[in-house]
């Protein structure tokens, strides 16, 4: 849902699977010991009230996100209660919301690598040692629709796949970040460092 | 904490960080379609009032659990009304609860693989082929006292590690079952089928 009108207690239900998001978020940021201050994730909310807006946590300004669901709950309604226009507005240090659809969210991640999860995508493994300064794109539990993918494929989004089996994408986003944990450890940096990763 | 006195709103604070084994219920039981029904859960709970409560989640015959915190934190609150004997008591169905500590639980496991997560053990990649019925075993965010660690290894549990980079168990348990999920699938076993695989 689009609108600050949810309950913290009822998550699942008052707002239309946000219990998800939350944990996304949650795996999308969250070290043993500390944030990966080098990950941005970017919400694209399409259901109603008022359909069409993007929230943007900024893993570098991030404050008052713990790893429990309802923390980042807080932090999505708080920005959900600001009023979104076309330019971003920020709702809590780390935290901004603004109007968008799928198509201006591509636009803003020009000329990175787009990479689009799909169970029967190219496994993560055979690629992850290839991909720079990666946007990784993935549905809800209704998964995307085929007008959003055409514009993704159109995008120029590689599809891959993090194991053989379905899972959340909260999961999903978890495997990731360990396949580039690896691959930074084997180059010698330091994983959870500087270089930037997106998520959506 | 052990007494069923907590609040679903604060699951964090009210109970003593209760979040993050309703985070590990649920990556250890959950796929986008459905439950691992091959793994059982086992929470050991060490604090006040009543340190030493054994909570098992059968992934078998297992009902009444969502994927979000607050739904493992009601089952859980659920076990913990009941009172716990030496001998299991049903709380919900695929909910059981027992007075134990650790050595009665390593017992119970007797025959089977023991693994231990440490940030310096050998890399699950190159273990996962070789462990059979495994349980893993994995500390919360104050990890495993010297004693605890001391019974782990006399019980005969291998040291392994996920990755470069400390995780949040929750993670850690999603990155064990991609890594059997793969293992399976190459056997040409269905993932996240017949086989048993127990957390704690």
């Amino acid at each position: 849902m689009t609108s600050g009108e949810f309950s913290l207690n009822d998550l699942p239900g008052s707002a239309g699977r946000m219990d998800i998001l939350c944990r996304c978020v949650s795996s999308a940021l969250f070290l043993s010991f500390g944030m990966r201050r080098d990950v941005n994730v970017h919400l694209l909310l399409l259901g109603e009230p008022e359909p069409g807006k993007i929230i943007r946590f900024e893993g570098l300004h991030l404050r008052y996100l713990n790893p429990d669901e309802r923390s980042s709950g807080s932090l999505i309604n708080k920005a959900l209660l600001k009023n979104a226009t076309e330019l971003d507005t920020r709702s809590t240090p780390g935290v901004w919301i603004r109007k968008g659809d799928l198509k201006s969210l591509l636009a803003s991640f020009e000329g990175r690598d787009l990479v689009y999860l799909r169970e029967d995508g190219k496994d993560i493994r055979e690629l992850a040692g290839e991909i720079r300064d990666p946007v990784f794109i993935l549905g809800d539990h209704t998964g995307v629709t085929e007008e959003e993918e055409k514009q993704l494929l159109e995008a120029g989004a590689k599809i891959i796949s993090v194991g053989p089996i379905s899972l959340h994408s909260n999961h999903c986003i978890t495997l990731i970040h360990n396949e580039l944990d690896r691959v930074e450890a084997e180059r010698g940096e330091i994983p959870g460092g500087a270089n930037s990763r997106a998520e959506n």
